[in-house]
C-alpha cells in the first residue's frame, strides 16, 4: 500500500517533524532533533536513517525561500545555502522528493484539512517570530516567480517608523507590528518592557488598557496588511495561525474588524478564521504537496 | 474559417471597440458609439447589430467589476446593474460569449502580445482617471473570489491622508496619487490648480520643480504599491499601461526607481514595463479570453 503513502518532512531550527500520511490521515509521525553543526550537512542522513520505508514520494518543508525549480534560497537557521536537497534526498532513497517553504506547506494543509478546509483559494498568515505566509489559489501553493508570493509580513505600512526596522531591512512592515517580536516591541514603546508576547495579549484579554492598545495597534496593522493582500488575491478566505493565532477568538475578532475597515468593498464579507492543525500543519502539508 | 475567430468587444463609456480576431491578429475592427439612454440598454443589440457574421465566441470587457460566475456586478457608466449580459449575447446570436473586467482584458492582452510577452506571470497597472489592474498568473486570469483580484488602486498608502478621499469611500489608496485624477490633485495641492495630468508630466519632464516633486510623489506611491503587490503575488513582470504611463521611459524609470526601493529583497529583478498595445489592448483580450 506504500504506493498511496506520502512521508511529509517540516524541518525546523531545532526538530524536524516527520509523518507518514494516507489520504490526508497521518499513519505515523516522529521526530529528530535539528543538528545544524557543518553547515547542517548531517539533517538530511539522519531524515533518511529515520524512515521506516518505501513510500510514494515525500516533500520537505523548510524555513527559507524555494525557488519555482526546487532550488533553496538559502536557510540561515538550517545553516544551508542556496541547495538542492531533493536531489541527494531521491539519490539516497530512490523515493521522488519536493521542496516547499514552510509557511506555504502549512498554507496548503489549513486549506484541504484545517481552517481553510472548504475553500479552494486562502491566504494563509502565519504570526510567530517573524510572519510567515502562503498563498493557496484554486488549491494549489502559490509559490511566485521568485519564490516569495504570500510575503504579507514585508508589505509596508509606515516607511517613516524608523522605530519599526524589519529583518529585511525597511521599516515599517507588517511583520514589525504584528509577529510576536512586534507586539513585544510596541509594549516596551508603551512603558511595558520584558513581556513575552503571550504575557501581553494575555493581560490585554484581562483588560489592561496600556497592553490593550498594544494589540489593538497590532490587529489594526494586520488587518490592513490582510486587506491590502486581499485586493490583491481576492481570496475565498484568510487563515491566521502561528503562536500570536493561538490567543483565539480575542485576536481574531480584532483583526476581523480592521479587515472590515480598511477592506476595498468588494472583499467585504471575506471571512479570517483560525487555523486548527496548530504545528502538524507544516508536515501534513509537505506530505499533500508530494502527492502533487 | 470562422472557427477560429473570435470577437473582442470593449464596452466603454462612449465607444464599443470591436474586433474580428484570429491567432491573436486583428483581421477586423470597427466601434459603434456606446447609448447608454434607458439603463443600456440598447447597448447590445446596437453591438450585436453590427457584427458581419459567426464566429467561434465572443468575450465582453466591461468597465465594472465580473464575479467568477459571468454575473457582472454594475458597471456605473454603462448605467447597468447586475445583469448577465452573456446570456442576452448568446441567445441573439448564438454565439458563446464570455464576460471579464476590462482592465483584467486588457491584462491579458499585454501578457500574451504587449508589454508582458515573454512573461507567464504579470501584474497589468492600467493608470488613468482611476487605477485599474490585472493580474495574470501562469497565463491565464485571475479575476477573484469577489472579482477584486488586482486592485493596486486601493491598496492604502496613508489612511490619515484626509486630502486623499478616494472614491472607495476610503483614504489614502494609491489611486488618489498616481493616477490622473490623483496627480492633479496633488499638484493643485502644491499650489498650480487647473493642469491637466499630461501638462503636469510634461512640465515636470520639462524641469518644473514643484511638478516634478509632484510627479516624484505620485511615483513613489505607485512603486510602493506595487512593490507591496509584488510580495503577495511575486509575478514575473509589471506592465504599466493607460493614459498616464504614455509618459513613456521618464515615468517608467521612476516607477522601478521607487520600487526597487521599497520591494521585499527577493522581489528585486522584477522588471517595470511599458504597455504596448494602447487602447486596442481590451478589445484583443476580450477575443483572446474568448478563446479559453
Amino acid at each position: 500500500m506504500e504506493n498511496k503513502r506520502y512521508y511529509g518532512i517540516d524541518i525546523g531550527g531545532t526538530t524536524v517533524k516527520i509523518g507518514l500520511v494516507e489520504n490526508g490521515a497521518v499513519l505515523k509521525k516522529w521526530s529528530v532533533p535539528t543538528d545544524t553543526s557543518n553547515g547542517g550537512k548531517n539533517i538530511l542522513p539522519d531524515i533518511i536513517a529515520s524512515l521506516p520505508g518505501p513510500a510514494a514520494g515525500a516533500a520537505l518543508a523548510v524555513p527559507g525561500a524555494v525557488l519555482p525549480d526546487d532550488t533553496v534560497n538559502k536557510c540561515v537557521n538550517l545553516g544551508w545555502g542556496v541547495c538542492r536537497p531533493t536531489d541527494d534526498f531521491t539519490a539516497a532513497t530512490g523515493i521522488p522528493c519536493r521542496v516547499l517553504n514552510d509557511a506555504n506547506s502549512a498554507a496548503l494543509a489549513e486549506q484541504r484539512l484545517g481552517g481553510g478546509k472548504g475553500f479552494e483559494s486562502i491566504l494563509f498568515v502565519a504570526l510567530g517570530t517573524g510572519v510567515g505566509a502562503g498563498v493557496v489559489l484554486d488549491g494549489a501553493v502559490r509559490v511566485g516567480a521568485r519564490g516569495s508570493a504570500g510575503e504579507i509580513g514585508h508589505l509596508c505600512i509606515d516607511p517613516e517608523d524608523k522605530d519599526a526596522a524589519c529583518t529585511c531591512g525597511h521599516y515599517g512592515c507588517v511583520e514589525t507590528y504584528a509577529s510576536a517580536t512586534g507586539i513585544t516591541r510596541l509594549a516596551a514603546l508603551a512603558g511595558r518592557p520584558g513581556l513575552s508576547c503571550k504575557q501581553v495579549v494575555d493581560a490585554a484579554a484581562a483588560g489592561d488598557e496600556t497592553l490593550l492598545a498594544v494589540v489593538d495597534r497590532a490587529c489594526d496593522v494586520l488587518g490592513r496588511g490582510i486587506a491590502g493582500a486581499c485586493a490583491i488575491i481576492d481570496p475565498e478566505a484568510v487563515v491566521l495561525g502561528g503562536g500570536v493565532a493561538q490567543a483565539g477568538e480575542f485576536f481574531r475578532r480584532k483583526v476581523q474588524a480592521a479587515f472590515d475597515k480598511y477592506a476595498f468593498h468588494a472583499c467585504l464579507g471575506t471571512e479570517i478564521r483560525l487555523a486548527t492543525l496548530g504545528s502538524d500543519a507544516g508536515m501534513l502539508g509537505a506530505a499533500l504537496y508530494a502527492e502533487g
